[in-house]
């Protein structure tokens, strides 16, 4: 998957070997940093342990325009609940979408300074925000330990989309997925299971339980395809 | 949800303090340690950051017996490969099974000493062993991280299952699941989508979709009611 992790003007080198370190042992290698307080860095090396060739080949440049080239899609990760156009995504929510964009090009996850973040002026340059659920009481995740978080997540999601042959899923859209939910409906209500005056809640838990786990397209289609032939068979 | 960590045999204190930062993160605090090398530690402290009270909350131990005294599931992280009487299941796959088991009573997540992991001995006292999938080429999580990402998967997979009225859904059994199948295929059959003379790869796609996101048992019951009623009806 071609992913890309941006680091924002961050003030520990030794978060910087940290996140490479986290960044290779999930399988990514593409690092870029934004005007670094220090870099490179003793602190730097020694935090990265084994992942040297990640820091080595890190690329370091003055603007998070620079360091989005390239890149199809950025997502902004958000700690704070901050003033923003619209609220952050969760991480697990986000992720199928990200995987899904990761097969158009490569995708950015960009991380702010450790104390104050993203600035608004980085956060307009991302077209999703995507935060850690946390804590409400101590939400504050090292700066590594939220790249591990994040390249955890989008491994263990893109493992999860990933065909069994090898290609990747494709993620189903919004659309799909609202024309699956519509037919499954029609067919509930069809076999009698659904009273469309009294629905209750059976609607809302489907709809709860596709999306914890994501849905790709062939999958809306086979769904699609068997309540069909259920409501084809069912109507005589 | 009662969660436990423990960490046995730790070398390095500063990893200590960094996994109870990590665990209070995702709302954690009961941390157990089993003959630490070096404990209390003023590494520890500070890479405790916030979670000092954590820290301070840690029971030290002798034996990983004494840590587990309460806990009714242990499941022992295992890095490597190793001989194991079964090979470990990766954590995404395990999380729903230990979020069920933590609605009975304390579930511990047992994390080994830096270079040399869990002993035999001390897997033998797992009722289950985990694994984060990693870089073949390079799978070194440091401890904390790793820490980091089994309370992540957790808290995030209990807050996928949690009913929306607060109560914690309840995971299917495997006998629930198969049960799902079953009746899945016979409604395939019966409605003439499914040939079963050719069944194509259609049941393989349903169980890795479900898979994904786990199944609860009232969606489990849903979903075999609508089956059944489709079923009624397509028989006239």
């Amino acid at each position: 998957m071609p992913l890309r992790i941006v680091l924002s003007h961050t003030s520990h080198p030794g978060n910087i070997g940290a996140a490479a370190r986290a960044m290779k042992t999930m399988g990514f290698a593409d690092l870029v940093l934004v005007a670094p307080r220090h870099f490179p860095d003793p602190d730097a090396r020694a935090m990265a342990a084994g992942a040297d060739d990640v820091l080595a080949g890190a690329r370091v440049v003055n603007t998070l325009e620079a360091a989005l080239a390239e890149c199809t899609l950025a997502a902004g990760f958000s700690a704070r609940g901050r003033e923003l156009s619209h609220p952050p995504v969760p991480l697990r929510d986000a992720a199928p979408g990200l995987v899904g964009a990761a097969a158009m090009g490569t995708i950015a996850l960009v991380f702010g300074n450790e104390t104050s973040g993203l600035s608004n002026a980085e956060l307009s340059l991302c077209q999703r925000f995507v935060s850690i659920p946390a804590n409400p009481a101590y939400g504050s995740l090292n700066l590594a330990a939220a790249v591990q978080v994040a390249c955890y997540e989008l491994a263990t999601t893109s493992a999860a989309h990933a065909a069994p042959a090898g290609g990747a899923g494709t993620v189903a859209t919004g659309e799909d997925i609202e024309g699956l939910f519509k037919r499954l409906e029609e067919c509930a209500v069809e076999s009698g299971y659904l009273d469309p005056a009294r629905p209750g809640r059976f609607m809302e838990r489907m709809r709860r339980l596709f999306a914890r786990g994501g849905l790709e397209r062939e999958e809306v289609k086979l769904i699609r395809g068997l309540l069909a032939a259920c409501e084809k068979k069912m109507r005589g």
